[in-house]
C-alpha cells in the first residue's frame, strides 16, 4: 500500500492518526531546526514536518528532496501551530516517521505554480508537467464534471447513448475531411467524421427516439486559437418533437450544468430571431451580459447635408453609459480601432451628452443641438452618456459596430466571466450565398428543414427562406446549434437541387440517407454543443486549448509526442499509397 | 406536439384519458368490423382500435396503412376486452379519433420481427431497419446502460474522465496502425490510437491520479467475427496503487455492472495464476462455469508399452460427468473433432466408467482394469462418467484439450449465457518468444513491469520472468486486462533492450514517455476492458457485432454507407499523396 489518504483529505478531525501519504514535493523549506515540505497530489497539499532534534537523519534526507520528487511518508497527524486558513488541510501537518523516495525528478523546465514562468511552447512540450499546475488540472476536472452532469441529465430525460463509427465516408460538402487509407480495400479511403450528423439521423429512422453522444469530431481546416483539428461535441437527436420541445430540453440541460457545476441559477432564456440579433447586436451570437444595443438612426440623421450619413445605407449608434467622460485621446483610440482592417469602418461619429444638458459631437458643423438632443432621446442617452455612430453599407456597418461594442465592453469590464447570459437565436436563414462557388450553401447543413410557410419562396427568393434552425449563445459565444431536420425524401431532394447537387452527386454522397427516408423516417431534430468551448466558457475563459488535456498547436502538431511524423515506406506500400 | 406519451407507457391507470401517440405500424389486422394496429416506438407497443360502425372513414384509412408507416393518432385510452399479459400496455388500447400519416414507408426488405427473414448482408445494408428489431434495439440499450453504470461507479471511486487525442503518432510496435495524412505537415502522418496507453501513463505523470475513458481504439488487422477495425475500450489508470488495489477496484466495477444491469450478485472472484490456468484449463481465459478440469496423468499412464503415452511430453485427461452413456458414434465424432486441423490432436483416448464398476477404454490392450481404475480415481470419475485423454507435446496438447473441453460444454449445454463466472488470471509471463522475428515480444505491452523478484532472470531465463499483469476473464472470454507499469526510466530502458529496441528506436518511438519518467513519475497501473465484448457477454452472446450500432463487415466495409470509397484526386493532391 502506498497511501492511506490523499493530500487533500486530512483535517483537524484526524489528529493523532497514523497515516501514509504519497505525492510530489511542491516546496521544501529548511528552517534550521525544522524542515517543512508541501506534499501535493491531485486532491490538495499537506504539510510534512521534519524535526532536526528528534530525527536528524530523516530531516537531513528531507532537506535534500528536490522539487517534484515523488515520495511516500508515514507519520502522525498533528495540529499545526501556525494555521493556513486557505487550504482544507491547513490546520494540520504530518509529523513524519518514515520517508521513501519513490522516484526522483530532474528540475522541471518551468515552475509548477499557478502563475508559471513557462511559455506556451514549453508548456505544450511538457504538457504532463503543465497539467500538474492547478489552473490546468482544475480545467480538466471541470471538463469531467460537465461531461458527467451532461450524461446524468440526458440519461434522466430518456436519451440513449449510442456510439457512431469513426471510420466513415468522405463527403466533399462542408469542411475538409481527414481521410484514412484502407489497406483491405485498395485505392479506397475512409474519412473521419466532421460530425455524426447522418448517423444520428439514421438512428432516428431506426427508432432509437432520443440519442446522444459526447464524441470527437474532425475537421482539416487551417487553425485558429479557438479551433482544433479534433474537437468534442455533445451530439443529440430526438424524434417526434417540434422546435419548442428541443429548445426546452436543451435549455434544461444548460440550466442543469450551470447549476450543478457553477452553482448559478438561470432564469428562462431570452429568445430573439436571427434578424433581431443582427439588427440589435450586429451579430448572430450576441453577448447580452451588457447593453449598448444598436439604435438605427437613419430617419433622424439623414438630409442634414452630412454626406457620410446621407449616402449610407445604414446609420446606427450605441449608447455608452457614462462615456461622456472619455477623453479626446480615448475617443481617438476608438476611432483608430474601428478603422483597423479587421473592423473596416471609415470613421466614427461621437456625441457627448454633457452634464449641463448640452451636446458635443464630432459633427457639430452639420447638426444642431436640437438634432443631437433628438439622437440622445432616440438612443435613450442622458447626461453623462456617449453616443457612438457608424454609417455605411448595412451588413458591414453592423459587423463593425458589433466589434466596437465588444471592444468597449472589454475595456469597460462589462464581460464578467463569472456571469452567464444565455440567449436563443432562432429562425436562421436556410441558405447563404457563397461568392466563391457562386451558389447557395446550406447555412446549417443540407438536412435542415425550411419553415413550411417559406418553402414556396425557395424558387422566388431563396435568401429570405427561414430555417427551423436555432443556436444557443452564451456570453457571446455560440455553444450549441441545431435544427428540425427534413424527414421527407421529396423535400430533401428539393433542397439538394437548390444547393446545386446533381442527382448523381446527391445519390453518391447521401444515397443511403435518401433511401432510409423512404422506409418510415419520423419527424426529428437535434442539436450539437461545442463541448470544448462550453467547458472553456464555464471555466470563465474563451481559449479552448487549456480545457483539452493534449491539444495541438496552430500547425496541427502535438509538440509533446512530435506528431504528425514520417512513416515507413513499407507501411505506405501496404496501404497502396505513396508520397507525391 | 406529436405525442403525449410513448407507446410503452400507458396502462389500466390511464383509462379515460385522451392521449396522442406517434410511432410505426408494426401490424395491421383487419377483422371486418374492427381494425387493430400495433403501434411501435422505442418504448413498446400500444394497440390502436378503429371501429367500422363508429367511424368508417377513419377505419378505411387505418386499413390501408402499410407496415412501418409512421403515424400520429389521437384517442381515448380504453380497457381491452382480450388482454395481453405479455406486454406492459396489454390491458388497454386506444380508441382512435384522429389519424395522421407522418411518413409512408416502402415495404421493408426484411420483416421487423424478433426473428427476421433477413440475412446478415441485407440486415447490415439496412441497419437502420435492423435496429428497429427488438433484439438489436435491446442490445444497444443494454450497451448504453453498461456505459452509464461504468461511469457512475468510476466517478464515485474518484476517477476523472479525460479525453486523449485521436490524431497521434504511429509506432511500428504492436498491431498495424491506421494512418491519417497531414495536409499542413507535408509528407507526415498521424496514426489513430490502438489504445490510449502512453497518454494515460502521461496523465499519471501529470498527477491526475485516477483516469478513465470509454474510448474508441483502432487496429488495422485482418478481421474475424469478433473483431472490428474500430472498437471501444473502458480504459483506466491509477496512481500510487499496487496490484491488489487495482484488482479490488475493477472486481468492484464488474460486480456493480452485473448487479445493476443484470440483477446478478457475484461472490468474490476466484484468482488463478497463468501457470495454473494453463495447467488446469489449457487456456489463459478459462470458462469456469463448468468443471472438466484437466488431470495430468503422466505418472500413472506411462511405461505400459502404449507408445503414444510413453513418447508424450504430457498425458492429460478430463472427466465428462455422465458421459459413459455416449454412443460409439458420439465418441467417434469427438475423435474427429480433435483431429481437425484447428484442434490438431492425433487422436483421442477414452475410458468409460461403467455402472457395474468395470471400465471400457479405447486402449484396453495396454491397460488393465486396475490401471483404468487408477485413472478414474485420479480423475475423480465414478460410475457413469467418461474420461477423455489427449497426449503429446505439452502446449499443443493442452490447447487441443481446451478446445475439446469447450466443445463438449457447448454440446452438453453447460455454457449457460445467463450464468456469469468471472476469474482473475494473474502472473502472466512478461515476454513471449516470437518465431517470426526471432526475438522476445512483450506479452502485454512494453510498459508492463516485471515482478521485482524475477528481474534478475531477464538475463538468464527471460521466458520465466513473470509480469505484474492480470486478465479478467468472464465466461471464457478475456474482458479486461492490465498491469502495473514500469515507472522507472532505467527499468524501462532495460525492457526496451530485451525487446530488441535499439536506443534510437526507443527514443524515436517512446522518447517523450522516457523523458516524462525523469520528472517524477508515480508508481501506477491500470486496466482496459474490451467494451464491445463485455456488452455482448452481458447480453448473453459472444459475437460483438450486434452490440455495435453500425459495425463493419469482415473486409472492414460499412455496407450501409458503402465505405471506404474512392477519393477525388484533388483531395489526394492537397494531402501530398497519390495512389501507387
Amino acid at each position: 500500500m502506498l497511501r492511506t489518504n490523499t493530500c487533500g483529505e486530512l483535517s483537524i478531525n484526524n489528529v493523532g492518526e497514523e497515516v501514509m501519504l504519497s505525492g510530489w514535493v511542491q516546496r521544501n523549506r529548511d528552517l534550521g531546526g525544522m524542515t517543512f515540505i508541501d506534499l501535493r497530489d491531485r486532491d490538495g497539499i499537506t504539510q510534512l514536518a521534519f524535526n532536526m532534534d528528534e530525527n536528524s537523519n530523516l530531516c537531513e534526507q528531507a532537506r535534500k528532496l528536490g522539487r517534484e520528487f515523488v515520495i511516500k511518508v508515514r507519520g502522525i497527524v498533528i495540529e499545526r501551530s501556525s494555521k493556513n486558513k486557505n487550504i482544507s488541510t491547513g490546520e494540520i501537518e504530518i509529523k513524519v516517521s518514515d520517508l521513501d523516495i519513490l522516484n526522483p525528478s530532474k528540475v522541471p523546465p518551468f515552475t509548477i505554480e499557478d502563475q508559471t514562468d513557462g511559455g506556451d511552447e514549453l508548456r505544450m512540450k511538457y504538457r504532463y508537467l503543465d497539467i500538474r499546475r492547478n489552473p490546468i488540472k482544475e480545467n480538466l476536472i471541470l471538463r469531467a464534471r460537465v461531461s458527467s452532469e451532461t450524461r446524468k441529465y440526458l440519461d434522466k430525460q430518456g436519451f440513449c447513448e449510442i456510439e457512431t463509427p469513426y471510420l466513415i465516408k468522405s463527403t466533399p460538402e462542408g469542411a475538409r475531411d481527414f481521410i484514412v487509407p484502407s489497406r483491405m480495400n485498395e485505392g479506397q479511403f475512409y474519412a473521419l467524421p466532421q460530425s455524426p450528423q447522418t448517423f444520428k439521423q439514421l438512428l432516428m429512422v431506426a427508432g432509437m427516439d432520443k440519442y446522444y453522444q459526447i464524441v470527437k469530431c474532425f475537421r482539416d481546416e487551417d487553425l485558429r486559437a479557438d479551433r482544433q483539428p479534433e474537437f468534442t461535441q455533445i451530439d443529440c437527436e430526438m424524434s417526434f418533437v417540434d422546435q419548442e420541445e428541443i429548445l426546452n430540453t436543451f435549455e434544461g440541460l444548460t440550466r442543469h450544468l450551470l447549476k450543478e457545476v457553477k452553482g448559478v441559477e438561470l432564469n428562462e432564456f431570452p429568445r430573439i430571431t436571427y434578424d433581431e440579433a443582427m439588427k440589435m447586436y450586429g451579430s448572430d451570437k450576441p453577448d447580452i451580459r451588457f447593453g449598448m444595443k444598436f439604435v438605427e438612426l437613419n430617419y433622424i440623421c439623414k438630409e442634414k447635408n452630412f454626406q457620410v450619413f446621407d449616402s449610407a445605407e445604414l446609420v446606427v449608434g450605441i449608447n455608452v453609459k457614462g462615456g461622456a467622460t472619455f477623453s479626446r485621446k480615448q475617443i481617438d483610440k476608438l476611432t483608430d480601432f474601428v478603422k483597423t482592417p479587421q473592423v473596416g469602418a471609415k470613421g466614427l461619429v461621437y456625441c457627448k451628452c454633457n452634464e449641463d444638458g448640452s451636446f458635443k459631437s464630432s459633427v457639430d458643423k452639420f447638426f444642431t443641438q436640437e438634432d443631437l438632443n433628438n439622437w440622445a432621446d432616440t438612443c435613450k442617452a442622458s447626461s453623462g452618456d456617449l453616443i457612438l455612430i457608424l454609417a455605411g453599407e448595412k451588413d458591414k456597418t453592423r459587423k463593425a459596430l458589433s466589434s466596437l461594442r465588444l471592444h468597449l465592453a472589454e475595456e469597460l469590464g462589462l464581460r464578467n466571466p463569472e456571469e452567464f447570459s444565455p440567449v436563443w437565436v432562432l429562425d436562421f436563414p436556410l441558405l447563404e450565398w457563397d461568392e466563391e462557388s457562386n451558389r447557395y450553401h446550406a447555412m446549417h447543413h443540407p438536412f435542415t428543414s425550411p419553415k413550411p410557410e417559406d418553402i414556396e419562396k425557395l424558387n422566388t427568393d431563396p435568401a429570405s427562406v427561414r430555417a427551423n434552425a436555432y443556436d444557443l449563445v452564451l456570453n457571446g459565444n455560440e455553444i450549441g446549434g441545431g435544427s428540425i431536420r427534413i424527414h421527407n425524401r421529396d423535400l430533401q431532394k428539393l433542397m439538394f437541387k437548390h444547393l446545386g447537387f446533381s442527382d448523381e452527386d446527391a445519390k453518391e454522397q447521401f444515397g443511403f440517407l435518401m433511401e432510409a427516408f423512404e422506409y418510415g423516417a419520423p419527424p426529428h431534430g437535434g442539436v450539437a454543443f461545442g463541448f470544448d468551448r462550453l467547458c472553456a466558457i464555464m471555466g470563465g475563459q474563451e481559449n479552448i486549448r487549456d480545457f483539452i488535456a493534449f491539444p495541438k498547436n496552430n500547425s496541427g502538431r502535438d509538440v509533446m509526442i512530435d506528431s504528425p511524423s514520417i512513416i515507413d515506406n513499407e507501411q505506405l506500400n501496404e496501404l497502396n499509397i505513396k508520397l507525391k
